[in-house]
């Protein structure tokens, strides 16, 4: 059987996470068609060549041109900085390439909105890496929803919390840089949260919201070493140009309503993404830092005896389960790409759509455009405006 | 010694909870003055006498305009409903008695204002009923703040969220009728919270925020019973004219950001009132519903042994602790009260000023009603606007 | 309608928890005769005057035999110290009142039978103060296992752990003085935890422990405070007689497992009482810090939604909530005392017997000699040779 | 430079685990030798050859006789049965080879300590699987104990708590079946909290305990799968030789006293292990289904900000955390092994002895024969009788 040849992007944080995750794959799933590491690309011949090894890779690859139009390579994955997200996915995409794309897709909307049409022509499946949606507890949040236990929903609050930047001597890293990232905590953290919000309720109408800098200047980073960076104490000081923090009221179309907040500067938070949506029947609660525990409270348990039950979600019955371990072997964050990527497998194996997909990458971008145009009008805005 | 003479007016949920506190104040408390039951004052002679006597009250009195002037009472306890608060508060300042008065103020700011100005000018004791700042956990949260644990401000976030009317049969009880409380989830529950946000953060500069109302019709009420009410089979629909949620974002004065919610349609929520600050050099939160604990993230704490601390507020050290029990025989709801009104006597008798006073009630007024504002401009208001 | 007249003998620690409890009885609950705080009894005539006044009795006495046989006393609640529990329950039966006593019974078995031949041929309501039982979630549980939810039983694990008596310094009290208090962490605590298994579970046949004190001598007491007290810096060392520490394995009658374990040397832990059932269908914990919660694990759940169930025990449908606060509002240990009470007053004016009663005393008084006995022979012990 | 080349005997449950976390080792830890999967080793040719290509291995042995004296391999993981482990262990360090050897290391005392005298004898690295101790939480909790946090211990509690043979009709899988695993509840479960327990708090001098078998026999099984297994409705009944549930008393040679408990009944907990740790100056608790927390009290803190830390154990300077992803990216069972694994080719590689080691195993089933014994004798056994 044909398999289904990788050529990844990338292959530090996110780079290591989807080589982990494809390595994994055929131990634990079954695809339809059997999952090949071939190449690996990079800028630095020698770094990436060493990465190849670690991660699995076959063969290299250095300029991204050449890898979209190899014939030996049928999917690109696309973990690079999120400024060339755009040309990268474009062009693997008009050279019929599946495609998936860490989030966020692009820079802006309209660049977003350039790669779905893109993709969408080619006719090539495509994907978005909102991996938090693969937390095994929340795709049964979203089957609880779909079964109809939670009934109209009428309100839908959504946080991610991070602390890492409070420090003002801390650098400015390439995540705090407007022309690199796009945006800040909204872009970073809350995109997964909007992800997350539009799978379990669905579209954002209108939008109010404020992004906040609390810090104006930072040092300039010499060398980056993870999410943080170096730099000399006598470095020159640069203005920070993204969010240090966003929040924003949302109304549904559905006409429930949203509370939204993702922030740096929330000192005791690492990462700390939580999502509760409340309905007519019954309420779901899911904070990231716990993935395997799903809060569900019925109202339709006998009176009396009705409370916040913690669902474990590590049984056979549950998401994804049934390929890991006896109930209560718990899992964590690398298998959410796990998880991720053998959906896209199968989907473009299969010919269906993948989910999410470009299209959802552009609602969410969409929406965070529209908290930042609300943010500088004072105003709501509609989202349909963007 | 010159006993505090109380004229309690109402009975029922907070008049017995007042009542409560005067009770267990001289076993638990030494106050500088002692503490009597004198007048229990109600509309109906039947009811009122009966009351007065299962709640331990010497004489009673009908008509409260008789109660503010009678010789033989020193401090006025409002708990009426809130559509009358404003005309015995004066009355009763006016009369040179203490006030204390239970939240909201008054039915709107204007009105809260004549009754701090009505206090001031007497010079008379004012209290208003922001029971859950009496919480120890969360005087300890205050004490943190005030000690420099916490050090400058980014984030503090709120929410109030209960469900008992999330059922569109849930007759139009009082408490959904804005001419008898002048607001809904906000000013019953939003209040608190605001409270708290002022108490532990400061003053808010500017709101914008969204006011909703589910539920637009609702069955008459025919009898009320507690909280809830019956309304016959075929009882007519009355338009509801309060918020079942409230939400807004903030922005404090001394540049914290803030987001604030409150609802009744937020299934599995009974009494779920939260408050969190996050801070340059740590983190506080507080739930209401395990209100002996404060959970305290220090970033002090040496590196690796850094986390949220669950501190169970409940040993001799701790705010209000050496008056009760040995450490961890946790106490409720009802302590709160004895709490407020041990500070209100001991502050009316040593002539020092209340807190919260009538001038925090007419604060939290303010920011309610620009709330209310914004969510009709459907932009950013201003609190000294107001 | 003829009251039941109050004698209350002891008004410190836990005089104080009944008083305020017959205080707040008639406000919250209505008990089928009236009940008044009659005759305040304790050794020091100053001390018991002053006493009577904050704690709202009518009359003191200073000497427990002649308030035994007094014509306007129907019940004598007993919270002097367990040495002279045997002596006054037994007068007070022989005199026809009835009698409510403070945990442990006596300091024996022998004794605790001798009160309850007392009281059973006297036939006179009699009461012991397991105070735990009270807890709304406590009931529930019961309630829960009575209606069939949780079917056979399996596992019942207790626990009561606190953390006051670690420093090597800290003087022998009379709690750890076993000719005051007989029994140390075992009769202090574990008979809590013991009462409570015997309530949820049913008797128990065989057990096997370990009694250990870890500070063998102590520096003799000068000055008691609370739980605490005063020893000078050169004070005498006396031997500690009591156990520090208590632990041991049970079977039941119905063949369930029972782990059972008592400190005062579990640093971080207060007033940390814990239960814990696992049956055929289901699960139930209890701890007392969040005294408001029961937990309920359901295997009758539908696959993939079951959990642990946070049950807030704080609505109108559960055990006591009818008479307190909307959902939410919660309580805490002092409201233990209103319901036992409150039994009590019902119990012995309708003539039922009381739950728990003074059988209920010696059955956990002959769980905990057994496990001393155990303790001492290094092997297990049938209950039944008490 | 020499690469360390694995045997892996077994590829189903464990077999699986080991082989993904080899695979992974190199992405993420850099070791001072490469990791090579050399040869996997089965009964069943096809299906080990298939397992080989989904698990990564080069070749394929079907007779681990074989296998262990090959010349291209320097390591032999043993994920076989536990009724095999003897005799591959010890032909293993015969011939050489390094050993890494699943718990529990034998059937019984006396074939674990032939392991251990050939392991030694021959010089080999020898490691036993209890990866309980390579959560990167209960890492820390030894380091905070080993820096003097806690100080003199008094108690441990330990527990390991699974539902899955609730149900009567439950077949007879090889877990229940004495000839092949040794033990039920006590060595498939207690075997990991008794040997966090030696980790963290020392040797076990004596023991009293209990074993229970509540299903006394069950259908004969048919067919494997997973945990679980199929049996015909009319299958005939067997003898369950093993114990559903076991429970003990220990005290420590140093001074501090043990409980522990493992069972397979109790309802609603999946894989829940827990220990707790209560010393002079703190306590520490770690339960495995929420992993990446560590509780951890100190008595140091501050008097009124005590309380429990969670510490979410997940930030680069926690133990092995600085291989993986930014603070909070939480994650699972899976890298317990992969940290297991990397600790023995580092040991193996620099000659150092492993931890936990076949010495550690033998130490282990000591304590279980002497709480076996216990169970039968219904009296204290001395471990050191064993």
């Amino acid at each position: 059987m044909k398999p289904m040849r990788f050529g990844l992007i990338g292959y530090k944080f996110m780079g290591k996470a989807h080589s982990n995750a494809l390595a994994r794959l055929p131990m634990f799933f079954e695809t339809d068609v059997p999952v090949e590491r071939a190449v690996l690309c990079g800028r630095d011949a020698v770094w990436v060549k060493q990465a190849s090894e670690t991660l699995g890779f076959k063969e290299i690859e250095t300029d991204w041109k050449k890898l979209v139009t190899r014939d030996d390579v049928d999917a690109i994955d696309i973990t690079a900085p999120s400024n060339v997200h755009r040309d990268i996915a474009i062009a693997a995409a008009q050279a019929g390439k599946h495609v998936f794309c860490e989030k966020p897709l692009a820079l802006t909307t309209a660049d977003a909105r350039l790669m779905q049409e893109a993709a969408e022509k080619a006719g090539v499946a495509n994907q978005i890496g909102f991996n938090y949606r693969f937390a095994p507890a929340l795709a049964l949040a979203k089957k609880l929803i779909d079964d109809g236990k939670i009934g109209k929903i009428f309100h839908c609050r959504g946080s991610f919390l991070q602390d890492w930047i409070i420090d003002p001597d801390f650098p400015k890293v390439w995540r705090l840089d407007k022309t690199v990232c796009g945006s800040g905590a909204l872009g970073d953290l809350c995109a997964h949260v909007i992800d997350a919000a539009r799978y379990l309720v669905g579209d954002i109408a209108e939008v109010v919201g404020s992004l906040t800098t609390f810090v104006k200047e930072r040092p300039v980073v010499e060398r980056m070493a993870g999410l943080s960076g170096k730099a000399s104490a006598d470095a020159p000081r640069a203005k920070v140009d993204v969010d240090d923090a966003s929040s924003f009221i949302a109304r549904f179309e559905n006409g429930a309503m949203g509370l939204f907040e993702a922030t740096r500067f929330a000192q005791g938070h690492k990462n700390d993404m939580r999502i509760e949506v409340n309905g007519e029947k019954g309420s779901l609660k899911f904070e990231f830092e716990r993935m395997n525990e799903l809060w569900y409270f019925s109202a339709e348990d006998e009176p009396g005896e009705q409370g916040w039950r913690m669902i474990q979600v590590s049984e056979g019955v549950h998401p994804y389960w049934d390929k890991w371990w006896p109930a209560g072997h718990v899992i964590g964050f690398p298998e959410t790409f796990v998880h991720e990527l053998y959906e896209f497998v199968q989907c473009a194996s299969q010919g269906r759509p993948c989910a999410p997909n470009f299209a959802d990458g552009v609602a969410v971008a969409q929406i965070m455009d529209a908290v930042e145009l609300s943010s500088q009008r004072c105003a709501w805005v509609d989202v349909g405006e963007i």
